[in-house]
């Protein structure tokens, strides 16, 4: 049967070298770029020019930590329960990454992308942004990027990045339909609805050309990052243990007077 | 009843700030910092000095990308099955960084750091790695750091991680260990052990202070990077599907095959 | 500050005895009730019926084994290289179970309850399924629950799940709305469009009243057994080595190939 | 480059049927077999007697549920963070399940088919447990399957699951060894040290002819089962945006307290 051939450019090794990219990772690589640069390398398959070496950077440390998160709770959990399996217990936070929290870059993303992608150059973004907002605001849906329960009247992360972009000549239509989106979904519902980091995060990463599908990728990658950082605190002073024990006696509590009451 | 308090440094966030470690992210972090050093400052609690800062980032870079591991093709399968999840994808992937491979730079770490504990400044490296040796082989015990099935007669990556932790003035006492067990396995054994890329990664990472339980936890920063990038291919171009279908294909032969045999 | 209390009649401990849903779990449960049975007390707080029970069983057993898929392939992956940790080779291949694969169960469900949850006694079923069908193939969207990459033109899981919840007296509306479905994508399309087994699920599910949130849960209990099969097998018969080592060559053969020619 | 071909049982699937351990899945299984049994059949290839199919039964419900365990919290954190991704979730949990708490089950069985493995039938077992004892002892390690934090002096799970494999003839020489074992260590440390039910699962299954290294697959599959019940109970009754809040609040409050003090 003919199949088709497994081809890729990752990378690949002889018993003297490793390459990256087509790179040889001991003489270009190791020692000469950051991680993030060979970040950026291994998702575009280049190096980075300066300015997006330097956005880039930006876009993966601004994830990194957000304090006591759900994630960060869940991987300290785990590790109590399989401290032989570091990696396992970064996994676990891992997958609490999804549509409630950091995730949401990757819809910003998604929605500036597909907007973008067939608009003439002349379009009209604050219209466009007006189109958008009504669409969703009718069908009751969430405009990904915008709002935050507790960042208000403003994100102080989405101010600063796109500074970096401007600055960096990065940003381009996508931030700036982010932007007009906010103004529209604001005078539309009355409410203070700033770009939020993750919607500054999918903007400024559409802007650089990234897949939206990759743009929650930069959020697991920062995020990776900070939960082996709260493993590290967990290993100096512990709160895993006494936040189950906390939970599990108050619910086995309330357990227990609700069978006195009813049994 | 009395409880302990639950006490973290990592982070918190007020309308208009978040704090990371005691910083402003948006004022001192956010475009200052690189996302290596970003990674120190979360696992040690301060900023590295200028060697600590760019040996790191070499520790993390190293095992950024090794081709097509058991781990990327994990990753590319998961995301298969569920491309909504891409932080379960590299999840499934990371969940495979055990004792067969990257994992190992923990036991290094940890042969290192116990044999040093409480070792004389004057003690003599190159006896106590002969003892480890003997110990381990005696008992036909793996020694952590060493050998490499591929990389033969040097890993590459070792010495280039050598050379920068010895420029930048970070080689030490947990460097000279392992680069001495590597010396004693090979006249013991009479075949090539050289120290491999997790031994160097563990033996610079315990020069550097950190506690030998989160040396893994640098291979899975380093990981995390990479299975995004095998994410990033998988889109352009994917393989996960046609691995899937030759390994279900072959597989579905075989048994029909014996069924027709034996049935 | 005024809190929600933490409730949960799950179960919970004391030094004799293990509380599971108010019973006794050493006097009431062990050797007494099946573990799909217990599965069921889990999910709904109850005991099941006879029927439901016999129902509820074939519905966990359908999805536990379906040869090679990218899940089982993903965990053997990952328990190659992280032997120590079972657990996060099985939860490596649970992963995957999303939209692509057996995770369309909750979006048959879906369908179908939201269809449901406000109609009429009287409703006309079939009139209601072409509007559904009409609705999806207007916007291009998949019609979840219908049709099946190989099992045609029937797949042979669904009419044997129909009838057991015929013959317990379990299927109501829900499986008949999504038998009317596949009748008007037929017609509509004119391609073969049957019920599939995760349709089934989906639908019967929904008549035995389970929220369509958790019918995903019913594939992941399945699949978890069926993956500590996979595991079972791996240690007997292995293949992950062997996937590996082919494809990291197959892909490092052509990257050096095209290597040599741009190179 | 000649290979070993890849082989397995597992299952297959052609237009028409699917083929399960060589079983048809839809004439032989569906309907027919209950979730252990299936269970059973995976792991071990063929069907189970009688007695095994109701001792492997308890099993596998015996750990399905332990309350408001770690695994339970950390599922249900992942779930709020990522609800489209309820398989996310339960493998989050799992994660989990290392050599803290269920996993121990790989620890008893191991012990007992490494010491029973070679050793003649006459062997005197009280004495085989003293010795276990007095080396594990000696070096200050754990012996797997006893004593229990929260269950004392017995473990109620324990004598339950020892009844059941008594009365269907499964209890064999790894049944006893557990429980000379505990003997030895009471009698050893003063201590009530009485088999686990952990323990109990690792002498049975031992007993059953399972290899050592599946015995931590059971608690798995009868965790997965109880996480997916944790999260029908979070639809229901949430509790983990409370518990992420009361975390977040309190380590919040501290850190802030603590930088007046210092800053």
């Amino acid at each position: 049967m003919s199949r088709a051939e497994l081809v890729s450019g990752m990378g690949r090794s002889t018993p003297d070298r490793i390459w990256v990219q087509g790179r040889d990772l001991c003489r270009d690589l190791l020692g000469k770029v950051s991680l993030s640069d060979m970040a950026w390398l291994e998702i575009t398959g280049r190096e980075p020019t300066p300015g997006e070496s330097k956005v880039f950077d930006a876009l993966l440390v601004v994830l990194v930590e957000h304090g006591m998160t759900p994630m960060a709770i869940a991987t300290r959990l785990t590790y109590l329960g399989a401290p032989e399996s570091l990696q396992a217990a970064v996994a676990a936070g891992l997958c609490g990454m999804g549509t409630t929290f950091a995730g949401t870059a990757e819809g910003a993303a998604k929605l500036l992308q597909e907007a973008l992608r067939d608009a003439p150059a002349e379009a009209d973004l604050a219209e466009m942004a007006r189109g958008i907002v009504a669409e969703r605001f009718a069908r009751k849906a969430v405009v990904p990027g915008i709002g935050h329960p507790l960042h208000k009247p403003v994100d102080p992360r989405a101010p600063v990045l796109f500074a970096l972009a401007e600055e960096h000549g990065i940003a381009g239509r996508h931030v700036a339909l982010m932007q007009q989106v906010s103004r529209a979904a604001e005078a539309s519902s009355g409410r203070s609805l700033p770009v939020n980091a993750t919607g500054a995060l999918g903007a400024i990463a559409s802007d650089m050309g990234l897949d939206w599908r990759l743009c929650r990728g930069l959020a697991v990658i920062g995020r990776a990052v900070g939960l082996v950082g709260h493993i590290a605190e967990e290993l100096r002073q512990p709160i895993a243990r006494e936040v189950w024990l906390r939970v599990e006696e108050e619910t086995a509590r309330n357990a227990a007077k609700g069978e006195d009451e009813h049994g």
